[in-house]
């Protein structure tokens, strides 16, 4: 089951320069495993913002929910969530 | 190069229910060719609504304007379009 | 899988005072056999708008997708989803 | 009577972790005080946000205002409310 | 119990100017059988605009909203309902 | 001549609680000797909001303005007015 | 006594020409009685757009919400008033 | 004195294709005859919409308006303007 | 050439009283000598409101930048700018 | 390959004076040399606003978002991107 989430990105004033490389490390490897795992298909980087838009492929929003909010940079997001259903017109 | 695209469709009122059908028809055509052709990558309904969400791989702007004025819809959609960059953290 | 949706109604103008009664009368006949089979857990009116909040329970986005657009109204109506997880504070 | 509650929280960027878990403890008492109480009906997290919505049945807007503002994380809450009415298709 | 209503008047372009004036008759008969009874408590014109702010004293959220549903020009408004409370430096 | 004012407060996060109880202090004051003079009419709370609507009777904007930027917490709070003019229907 | 008021024009799809023509000139009319009565102090053209931005000098909110439901293109604007005070760095 | 204008098409549904293409045809010639005599400095397509964004080359915000009001399809477009002034970065 | 600006100000949080009050001393000496020499021809307070519309008479774009980013409290001020040209009904 | 940016620059409170015009040298030599390379076609201030619009020339996606996520002030800036195609009445 798909669920397309647009991640923004904004970090607090006070981070310091190596909490944000920190966090970005921690993000990095989460995010990989979770690809390798099948449960994040695709995700790309919105041109010219600190943004991505991302495929989800779960069994339930509860899944959805407990993938999201254990991003390591989650309280610095906002995500909008958008459940998708299979297109008519799709060959897949 | 990948442009993510949001399409709503809103027909005008007087669009007779076999005009409605027939359109339908050519833009499943029109679709599934792109797909065959591997310009559209994904098409996904959002679940609810008479909308989509679509990815498209094309060599440029122009290549990307012409395959979607060229949607038998064209006319009754209401498209947004969002440029695509690699992000860091995808494994692909 | 719980999922909320907002309903809002709006009937194109040439539409007779007989098509809305009898869109309504099918509209109802669909909600309670939803209702009845558990798929439309509740839904409650807003107050003062022709608009409705509705929860759902359904296995899958597609589930989900094909009740909605299965609607006698679907047609005349704005649906906005939005996925629900357990919430850590639910005693149920 | 019910009523519909979208709550997203938002804690000052000054907030200590140690402050914010204590803030989570005080709240998850009140919210299920409230819930064996029968005041709060529903809570649902928003799936992918730091936010819920809830279903209150109280007896009158004051009521709801005292609920509401009584939570421990108010101050650090965007809380929309939506009256609810009696749906005419609803079997409840 | 208060609420404040703001309710937004558009007519669609077939309605002829008889059935118009015809509706404001209606409305007005409504409106002031409403304010006589006590449940519409005050009703004021937004300047420059075909739209008002009431605000309503009622028992509960269904009388509420069988009272708005039941003005004549329901179908032609849009209504946006704030519920209202005490507020602590009211002196009434 | 009335005007309809919607104020939501947001005390900034330096703000001590000692500071803000002393504003609240200070305001009920000035909101109080409004209401006896009879420039402000009603105030009343949005239920689950640090906001209020509230009606005011002046001579004119200038009164107004003076009015509302002279409110203890007027730098914490966003006001917005609307002017109001008799309405048809009103009875009073 | 100051308003500002940003009036958008919208005709309906089914007036003619003619009827657009007649009551353009209706409008200029009236609005150059205003100008020379000195109710509407100044009128300019919102650049690139069917829209003003005016400045009317009344003695009520009931005085203005007159003159601009009067406007004989009333029925297809949209009018957005802003109540103007006096500014503390004005020299006039 | 440039400015930058982005216009929206959108026609009413009563337009019959051949007065569409009829518009089209008269639109061409007023945009190229604007861009051979230097007032309409570039014109380019939103990629996926019925829209486009223009640089206008005037010397008053009057000449602009008359300019943007000729257009055959004014009466259809949105349009929204921006006055843009040198940046202090640009080389030219 | 004339164009209406609307100011909006916001201090941050750490600016204290005298900065606030130093810079409003500045900000007047500019805004009355902009007045004095005819480029600022009206300014108004928003009533209930920290902000301000303004209608200046300038030359060009650029004189219109530089006058409004050389306002003393031109970094805490959000301005939207509207080209304001002759309307065919104004008798000035 | 066009694209339109439309970038909004805002800087945290803590930022010093010299951090803001080191900045700002350093953002004045990489826009320069991205305008000597033909990358950063044209940029504009927006009148009244510390924004700018800007048209880069670019060979993909990924080159406009290196480009962009470049700036020395990236971390501040706002950007809304537009992918432009050529438009049929264009005459270049």
């Amino acid at each position: 089951m798909l669920f397309l989430a647009r991640m923004d990105v904004q970090f607090p004033a006070h981070l310091s320069t190596e909490d944000i490389t920190r966090l970005q490390g921690l993000e990095k490897e989460y995010s990989q495993a979770l690809q390798e795992g099948g449960r994040l298909v695709s995700i790309w980087r919105v041109a010219g913002e600190y943004a991505n838009y991302s495929v989800f492929d779960v069994g339930s929003n509860d899944e959805l929910h407990q993938i999201l909010s254990g991003f390591p940079m989650y309280p610095h997001m906002k995500i909008r969530v958008t459940p998708l259903a299979k297109h008519p017109n799709s060959i897949r």
